[in-house]
């Protein structure tokens, strides 16, 4: 069924990627153009929000969702790049490449469902089993397509391991359910590394462009129209998520909304199991895994969760502190205590006791998040300061990490 | 490419239309019960509106946009559709369809962007000219999925003309033109024939099932497979927007929404153009289209046309009148002028002048849709009544009309 072209690209796929940058900077310019133009629509609508972490916090009402315009022109653009990519068969006699097109259309629609999800929770304020659930079913075409083009199952197991556990092993439904989880993680693992100016779109585009960088390097190899399909998503989302960062950078005229984490959550994920190389994108995610392992015990209430994880503005330096959460010592489960004390000795949080006037033993500490982590190591820090530390972050362990695994250290563990 | 088999459905398509309508029936239930879970949600938002046509029109808020609940529901049944559908070819042995699977595919992503759409038309209230361009751009795949699986541009013509005209037309690009102006058309066409309690969802219910009735009919025929194609989405519909027709009857508990209109109205442009029977779906639309017709005057603004067209309750006998536009005489342009009287002529709107006490001759006339001059006709009617005429209207010149046109007079235009 699939056709294994063992040639590079061609002239009419370089043709299609000049197109694709050409429409990608014209769809950045008309995303930076609406977003004044709506602004006003936005605020009517009740979506905005005050900047908690600003001196004047409470005199500007802030746009928020603003994800959704750089979505719904990412999904015009990409209507258009299907039109093109496809335009060399648009004659009669010309075999259609249906095996190709469904994966197209199949990204598209998992996009296109997890935008829908990500509006409607900003409106609506959805519940976080919601969150969970949906991304699962917005994969559901992903898994088909994959069926239907690949139907491999089997993953190669690393060399240390071989003499154990053999050279392969097919994995079955165990891989379709491996799937369904990225796309799960991809589309929350953004939301919850968030709450600071510029900080959800920035770790996007830096995801981004190092899923771009990967696919350039890999254009040559053999499994080029994959990475040529990866590089038809990501050039027109940065094109139309870069004014999105411009505009919501500290200090932020803008906010990004679900719409944006999910948007960029999902285009990942799509791209990461379609483009087959779900391994390596999660390596651009080493940050986020971080994250999300750090906010388990918040996340699963093994520690009480305030809603806002965000720091906490220190108004006299204008400087951002770790945000703090507090409770009675003797409602710690002791699961919950192991954890405290796990994450204190390796100085992700930093918590103290103190006894209230009623003798009452009490516990403060740092949330967990690596947002916070920073703070707790870098002392206060200026809003941008943070940002630009934990872009710095992303790109260290998010992409030059990843490229030297996947580049250096694969050769210890896999045959070339 | 495309296989036509001769026979008729068989015994794991039974399975699967059984499916349908069991997990239908389950979505509708779902919706009927979300529908009050989320009632404070859509309130909170802003997404609520007044009822203006009850006497206590300024006491109650109303949830707007359920549409979007109804569409949300229906997209996350054909996921499971999908995968119910294409299970038959789910081992590795099995030829995977693409060709239809690509169907399914371009369907639900044309139908989830226009409900991304129509969600953010209510929330932000869009632009006129956003509600035109964008079913053009969601119409896109679907052209191109048209291209890869028919590519057949010609149009058998009726006999009466093929002396002079020939026997066939191929149209070519022109072709394509026209299935973007369905979905254009479908999709607004709906939201024009609006205002009264009920009657968005109920006229989508009545085309919904004129459609189901004559895939039935047609299941039986040579293109089972497509006429099964367009059932597996209308079953799901009409479960979907059932509980919100309880709903938004007269008095209406909650209202449909923009969403609920582009939602519907490209699901029956989707099918119409997949399932190859876009000239049959159209006659569903002949009271839609009587009442685009009728609106063209205003619409293109030949005749002033006021931000809301519905009828104007009469408070004492709570019941409804036509609503009324009025203008100077002197700026009427001679087009406008010839509009009204010829609309007038033929009992479509109902109109007279009067002077101002500065000697002004000003017009008053009744809006110019169907709903006015049902009730030019009718007299004041209680909203109730006037929603129930209007989809008698539809069934008659909707369903019953459509099918003695497509089953009797079809044979004295073409060869059976
Ligand atoms: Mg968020
Ligand atoms: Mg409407």
């Amino acid at each position: 069924m699939k056709q294994n072209h063992a040639s590079a690209i061609d002239r009419f796929d370089l043709f299609t990627l000049v197109f694709d940058i050409l429409i990608s900077i014209v769809g950045g310019i008309i995303v930076n153009r609406l977003i004044p133009i709506l602004k006003e629509k936005f605020i009517r609508a009740q979506l905005w929000g005050y900047d908690l972490n600003k001196r004047n916090s409470k005199e500007v009402k802030i746009a928020e969702s603003q994800g959704v315009i750089a979505a719904g022109i990412f999904l015009i653009l990409m209507f258009i790049m299907i039109a093109i990519v496809f335009s060399e068969h648009l004659h009669p006699l010309s075999d259609f490449p249906h095996n190709k097109f469904i994966e197209y259309l199949a990204a598209l629609l998992s996009i296109c469902c997890m935008v829908l999800l990500g509006f409607a929770d900003d409106v609506l304020d959805l519940r976080w089993s919601v969150k969970l659930l949906l991304p699962l079913i917005a994969s559901l075409p992903l898994l088909l397509v994959y069926f239907a083009n690949y139907h491999s199952t089997t993953i190669i197991l690393p060399k240390p391991v071989r003499p154990l556990l053999g050279h392969q092993w097919n994995l079955g439904i165990l891989y379709y359910a491996y799937m369904s989880m990225v796309s799960v993680f991809c589309t929350n693992a953004i939301n919850i590394l968030a709450g600071v100016n510029g900080l959800e779109v920035g770790q996007s585009i830096v995801i981004a462009s190092s899923i771009l960088m990967f696919n350039l390097v890999e254009l040559q190899g053999s499994c080029s129209e994959e990475h040529l399909f990866s590089l038809y998503f990501m050039i027109p989302f940065i094109g139309c998520t870069f004014p999105i960062l411009l505009r919501n950078w500290c200090p932020a005229q803008i906010f990004v909304g679900d719409t944006l984490c999910y948007f960029s959550g999902m285009t990942f994920a799509v791209v990461g199991i379609l483009g087959h190389f779900s391994k390596t994108m999660l390596l651009f995610f080493i940050p986020q895994i971080a994250n999300f392992l750090l906010s388990i015990p918040q996340l699963f209430h093994f520690i009480p969760c305030p809603r806002h994880r965000l720091p906490r503005l220190n108004p006299e330096l204008n400087k951002l502190n770790p945000s703090e959460v507090e409770f009675k010592k003797k409602d710690l489960k002791p699961l919950g205590w192991l954890m405290l004390r796990f994450f204190s000795a390796i100085k992700c949080v930093r918590y103290r006791e103190y006894k209230m006037h009623d003798n009452e033993v009490m516990i403060a500490t740092t949330n967990f998040t690596i947002i916070n982590t920073v703070l707790c190591w870098a002392g206060p820090l200026h809003e941008a300061t943070l940002t630009q530390i934990l872009l710095l972050i992303q790109i260290i362990f998010g992409t030059a990490l990843p490229f030297f695994i996947r580049y250096y250290l694969v050769k210890f563990f896999y045959d070339s």
